[in-house]
């Protein structure tokens, strides 16, 4: 390890004095403190500004609508983690936080990169019909998947999606992105021949699009929210334990083929 | 293994169907998006009902002052994890809630478990002050470090406690809690001879028993709050990184005693 | 933040030259590579010196009976954690880890905490009997747990207990530890008036405690050791998927009494 | 959640009966205690088999390589997470290695892919030098660094790479993976004109191909490897910490130039 050069390290987030404690600039006991709710400090957080009531409006909707999806892999990852070592429930918020990668969380952040790569500016005219086709034919030729459209069990229609956008039109947000992200599921349909709606993570990767999120901080949001649903999970597990009876089960059936009979071993 | 008694595992969590979603009793669709905020959906998560104005009010005041500390350990391990693998965003969030342990956010655990175990039904008539001398004497006498009071930079006081009691009395928990806690504080004080005024986690885990919040899901409100705050370090080491820099820094100063001078090696 | 004193940071571990590698004050590639074995560079990492052959046999013993338990909490949350991202293998070993707590691998450090501080210079003359009769009777008076005796499944013994305990003798670690942690559950037999042998966690923490490494540290070797199942675990999982499989029927089965009949919606 | 086809799930890995436990069909007690090393315990939870003494050899040299690599950013992450969290050593050392990914432990995955991608069939006879040229011309036109190659201290060798190529010719494990890599850095030489020799993770990529692991679960062995050394670098912020004063000096100079000067505030 030679001598390097030095580089300077510098946040912008937050610094603490004796009497005063400032975050992105602003004072949190005069400015913050009881004036600004959870989800608005989040924005705070992933925007470096205050929202506006609109802002508000719509990030809290997306923020909320990631903070619970039930039993999950990543919930019973956490409930798990508990089970184990229930005087350290941070480490088993972790736990099921590390599963939010690309087959559940993830999607929304690649539809939210698939529809601001095809349109780097929003504001410029695009034909978006014809930009979503050709993001359907690209996809189609990688024989990679379309993230944002389609559910397994939502069908016809993923019932987050027009609420959602219903909200995103009451707020001003149903830009170019969510007309592109509608666009691209019916150019889906038309060419697999199934239906293809757009499901909540596309219609959230739309509608982080039309706040000018940038598509690489959108799987934050996913995280911060599900880091809320899993204390409620683990809350639950803390009351009313299923983790160690899943494994049980789990276990039995699993090693049943190799369990070999034994005569009054058991 | 033996073939163990099945027993039943239940959620009242949340649970979804082809066209509809509810999360704790609620549709997620017409009674919760557009309604309710992410700090109200946390509540809800936690207390299985939805805030009164004033909790609501109360519940992100205390949700809010935890997001952010700026650049604690919980946010360097954060950097350092982002660092070596970015395309994992959510593992870097992950590593930084593993530290959220005894030694930080816990202190506001074991505030509200003080102050619950100390006074277990807050609308019982009890002698404040004589609780207080106890729980200050019984600390002394186990040599335990009283939870909630002191901090190392902000003196003479935190500045975010009597904010968070202001916030407090304007909403109606200013109660027994809130009083105990700067009871023990004052005979904390007086019993070591120094200046020991009540600080965030003490305010904190005493604003959350007026809550009615078990101390053993306070830490839970901590955990949830912070990764907000650490997707927002993470969004700045994306654009400004300081991780790699802060570990070769280290590196250098921490082996400078093993490296033996050698003739023109480097 | 004031200006406070600039404290020096140092690492004895490990250092890199351009030419050279050094860990521990041995040349990795001349001293280390080809010559030593993972789990003697593991007794390396936790001691500071290589082990003799018998420190080497015992020590390699013991990390071996820690490495696999079967479809534990830990590895269901690994394999819960794989699922959702694929990509992340690191993450899902992570996730594993993290409920390596008090419940499960903590009760070998707190067997060996048992009795390093019941006997702290195990080369003083002591009386065993007497030491273990009041260990008990300390534990029964705060109602806690005694560590390492008793297994709910393996009756009326623990099957790796004998083994190790012969391998113990073998190398000349069957000191008085081993012979103090059999002495607690002979006095526990008689005193709860049911059978409590040594199970594998106290074999453990007794050994451990014969190699002379501190309580503290003891919870490492089942980290360290676990780490290795994990990664077996995930590797099935990539081949031979269960977890989705649990998570569907957890969710079904513990949501089942939520859905409400309703006509001909699935 | 409609009443899906439940689909059995299984697993090889290991089970326990009242008497006995049995991993990957060994009997745990008779079979594996006091006869398996750590690393071959690892080697067979990664191939389902013990290994030949030759394999043992090889498969314990790769990965005490990977144990310990200093002050890394993973370790920095898991000594800042022991900080907050000295209750939970197994947190910490999962926090180490959630950033275990792309940039670091992942180029030997992607070196190991590389190779068996260019040569499923390590037995058919190949042109290497062939292969190795359109492999270099395909990185380059991909705009792709080409894993296993290079190093920004060890110049102009890494000193690992010859010691574990002699390694593998002791050990008949230099065929066609090895001499694969080695003409995949002549050709990137030639094709870019400067200095770039395989590195220890394009060397332990190759012989891991050697070994016949498949290239998905190579990373798998850069985990297990590296959860020792973190281990090791926990046990000494236990004893020598500098997490803490790491964290203070970053914070200091980084938020230094937001800190407005301030009459005897501080």
């Amino acid at each position: 390890m030679s001598t390097s050069r030095r580089r300077t390290i510098r946040t912008n987030i937050a610094w603490s004095e004796v009497d005063r404690i400032t975050v992105k600039g602003y004072d949190l006991c005069s400015d913050i403190l009881g004036k600004l709710s959870l989800g608005d400090m989040a924005f705070l957080e992933i925007t470096d500004r205050l929202p506006t009531p609109r802002e508000s409006a719509m990030f809290n909707a997306i923020a909320v609508t990631l903070v619970e999806h039930g039993l999950t892999p990543s919930a019973v990852a956490a409930r798990m983690t508990y089970t184990g070592a229930p005087e350290a429930m941070q480490a088993a918020v972790a736990a099921g936080l590390c599963g939010l990668g690309s087959v559940f969380v993830g999607s929304m952040e690649t539809a939210a990169r698939m529809l601001q790569e095809a349109l780097p500016d929003p504001s410029a005219s695009a034909d978006l019909d014809e930009l979503a086709r050709g993001i359907v034919a690209g996809f189609r030729a990688r024989k990679e998947i379309i993230p944002g459209i389609g559910h397994t069990l939502h069908k016809p229609i993923d019932p987050r999606t027009p609420r959602l956008f219903e909200l995103a039109a009451q707020n001003g947000y149903d830009g170019p992105y969510v007309k592109l992200m509608q666009a691209v599921a019916q150019h889906a349909e038309r060419e697999y021949g199934k239906s293809m709606p757009v499901n909540a993570t596309g219609a959230i990767g739309a509608i982080a699009s039309e706040l000018k999120l940038p598509w690489k901080i959108v799987r934050g949001i996913g995280v911060l929210a599900r880091a809320i649903g899993l204390v409620g999970h683990i809350l639950e597990e803390m009351r009313e334990p299923m983790a160690y009876e899943i494994k049980r089960r789990a276990e039995e059936e699993a090693t049943a083929h190799l369990r070999q009979p034994r005569p009054a071993a058991e």
